[in-house]
């Protein structure tokens, strides 16, 4: 008997068009999950998961299938854990700044939600109108506002969760402080569903902030826009976003989508200040200032309207780049954020010495550029070139203090590369975790240890 | 040949003055340890490590000792490992935000270290003065700024730290975001020296906000003061301090040293708010009204010295309590904030029902209750008395969504009841988490766990 017909109760296919549209994420990378499951109550979890241990079957844990690394994309034979009818608001408690959500809701919806009782849910991951807060917490998912506001872990208070074997746990407090035991729930966050699946998750929130000012700063000189970041920073400021978009992304925007920004831009930055609107606009100020005096040009946005204007270059970015190579290697490095003009100047020599073009944007306010090498990796030649590169860039990254991975984890794409940022020791202990958690190696296979 | 013997250049001593001074914290539980070792370098720790998992020998860290539940105080025949000596600021990167340190750094002069650069510190246990970062890493520690700033983990990016057996590991990165393996970092924050030793840490630091603005709220009413908290937090504003005391604490302190309160005060509250300056006015005026129109006398500070006569009266009430009872049983419970006025109530109750004087303060933004049982613990009777209280109290707090410690840990004291918040499964992959950093079973133990 196979888990669908053990478990008629719980919605399932095996039909082959499901088959194809849960076998993806993000990444590009393709399998071919066995089944799809459904469930819809943390019980029909714990079914499932008691299920497949006893009966040694894979279980890979799916939100949005947005990832960028392969961690939702399933092994042969494995069996898709769909989490998406879980998608309830569970309880909104305004006076304690706190919201337990099921795994399946997807990002936006909550955060307007939040927002219509003034509240606030900054992590906000490009794919946020489309990604679920299970996948966030699975990947421990940043966006631009991290600078400011941090990432998904720092927002997780609690996670009932479903263990292979198909124990119910419950980790962490409903409280903001709380010190009692070992805590799991960051051990949780993060994991790439390896641990255990997560079924009702209590978040932080904030209260909403009053005001946000937009600035658009074009530079037609990489270093200084790489000076303005650091002079940004030391000059006590803290945006919410500080994006960052070099010469080759800006022009692969203006060839998908013409906006009107200048041929000679080398880089641009686009800033977001938050909070109190006397204090923002005086910021504002401060930071138009500091880019000005670093020879930019200077465009603000005074209202939403026009902050979206702003804003439509950046999210142009993703598309317009895939609309070139749809077969791109997108990476996701952190360096200290002093180190970005080092690196970027580094990508530079990298491109211009091989030949493959090298496109760079990213979260500049905290290190985080995603290196786009625009290849066909179905080339077989071109990715071998530029699986060299990638070892190289990664090289050049942790020599700067950096990692490989700000906030797309390492699925199946950065688990070839882990050995390179984590020790032997340090991955044996994690390697031993993995095995406390499931011991019988069944809850996605294949993922983060290469 | 024992440890001091076979490590000589290592500071050490077995003076039995050393190990009476090394023997309790100040949770009032008395240890002695077999020897004290003072290490100077990670290499010297991770000796003392190797040969203490080779020989058998019990280890336990310790910072200041100045910890609640007993975590540094060592079972008898164990070595204590003070951290003292290796309190140095290694690297303050101020474009980065962040200071690498050594961990027996005193909190107090790191704080004031890099606020001389303009950065900020935020976590402040009480014992700011005293204790080290090394200690509050262990203990994952808090203080008032918590309500708005968070604890120790939301500030540590990177560990080094020692294994039993001698391994030195590095875990977490130096930049602000990293997903790249489990998150080992916040898995060794909160151990209470459990599971390793740190030799370096990496913290992450904030700008300096421009000012700062305090309010001290009489109430008398006690439930008045419970709906001030509540609306504050709904009007959207974030004290960095909300800080609690009630009638018995305030007499209490008026008895150490007159302050000149009122005697009909119930409930005082000690506000904070810090930013731009223009803007705390702004909020400070808001929650001003808000504790008025509830009855509260307010006064403000304008002004440091101002702000220092109103937090007098919060830092005499440690003090003062000891100066009453040098004996009595210190709780650290937490509930969800908007419940604080209930489990006052209940408290009242209690304390009426069974004799014993219960006096509380703490940290009313985010729930977390200072419970004082007014006993003498080497009084039998109480002390069995005193047990069924706090059982009762702990039933209380885990009844209303909060939990037993939230900022002292578990330590000797709180391991009796963890078994009444951690429930067995969990409590079990904590033990397997121990059990894979510690297979021996030599670093600190008879700590957390029952």
């Amino acid at each position: 008997m196979n888990i669908l017909d053990a478990l008629p109760h719980i919605k399932s296919s095996s039909n082959p068009e499901d088959l194809v549209c849960y076998g993806f994420d993000a990444c590009g990378i393709e399998g071919v999950p066995a089944a799809v499951m459904w469930p819809e109550t943390t019980e029909h979890v714990a079914q499932i998961m008691k299920y497949a241990q006893e009966n040694g079957i894979s279980v890979v844990p799916r939100g949005a299938g947005t990832g960028m690394s392969g961690g939702a994309v399933p092994l042969k034979g494995s069996v898709v854990l769909s989490m998406e009818k879980m998608n309830r608001i569970l309880e909104l408690e305004k006076g304690n700044l706190t919201v337990l959500v099921e795994p399946g809701i997807i990002n936006g919806r909550l955060q307007r939600e939040v927002e219509d009782h003034g509240l606030f849910y900054p992590p906000d991951p490009a794919s946020m109108n489309f990604c679920t807060i299970g996948g966030n917490v699975a990947e421990n998912a940043g966006g631009p506002r991290a600078l400011k506001y941090g990432v998904t872990k720092d927002y997780v208070m609690e996670i009932e969760a479903v263990l292979p074997g198909g124990d119910i746990i419950n980790v962490g407090v409903k409280t903001y402080k709380g010190v009692v035991g070992y805590d799991l729930v960051r051990l949780l966050v993060g994991s790439e569903g390896t641990l255990a699946v997560a079924t009702k998750i209590r978040l932080k929130l904030l209260p909403l902030p009053e005001d946000v000012l937009a600035l658009l700063c074009l530079f037609t000189d990489l270093e200084a826009s790489g000076k303005a970041v650091s002079q940004i920073i030391s000059s006590r400021i803290i945006p919410r976003t500080l994006e960052f978009m070099d010469r080759e992304a800006i022009k692969a925007v203006e060839k998908f989508q013409p906006l009107g920004l200048p041929d000679d831009v080398e880089a641009l930055l686009l800033i977001e200040v938050d909070g109190h609107t006397e204090t923002i606009k005086k910021e504002a100020g401060k930071v138009a200032d500091i880019c000005m005096k670093l020879g930019a040009d200077v465009r603000m946005a005074e209202d939403d309207a026009a902050r979206n204007r702003l804003w439509e270059c950046r999210r142009k970015v993703s598309p317009a780049l895939y609309h070139i190579s749809p077969r791109k290697m997108g990476e996701d490095i952190v360096v200290p954020r002093n180190r970005i003009p080092q690196m970027l100047t580094s990508l530079r020599r990298l491109s211009e010495d091989t030949g493959i073009k090298i496109v760079n944007f990213g979260h500049a306010g905290d290190g985080n550029i995603h290196v786009n090498l625009m290849i066909d990796r179905s080339n077989e030649e071109e990715y071998r070139k530029a699986d060299a590169i990638v070892r190289e860039i990664f090289k050049l990254t942790l020599g700067l203090g950096g990692t490989i991975s700000g906030e797309h984890g390492v699925g199946i794409t950065k688990a070839p590369y882990i050995g390179m940022e984590i020790k032997k020791r340090e991955l044996d202990l994690m390697k031993g975790i993995k095995n406390l958690f499931d011991p019988k190696g069944i809850l996605n296979p294949g993922k983060i240890f290469p």
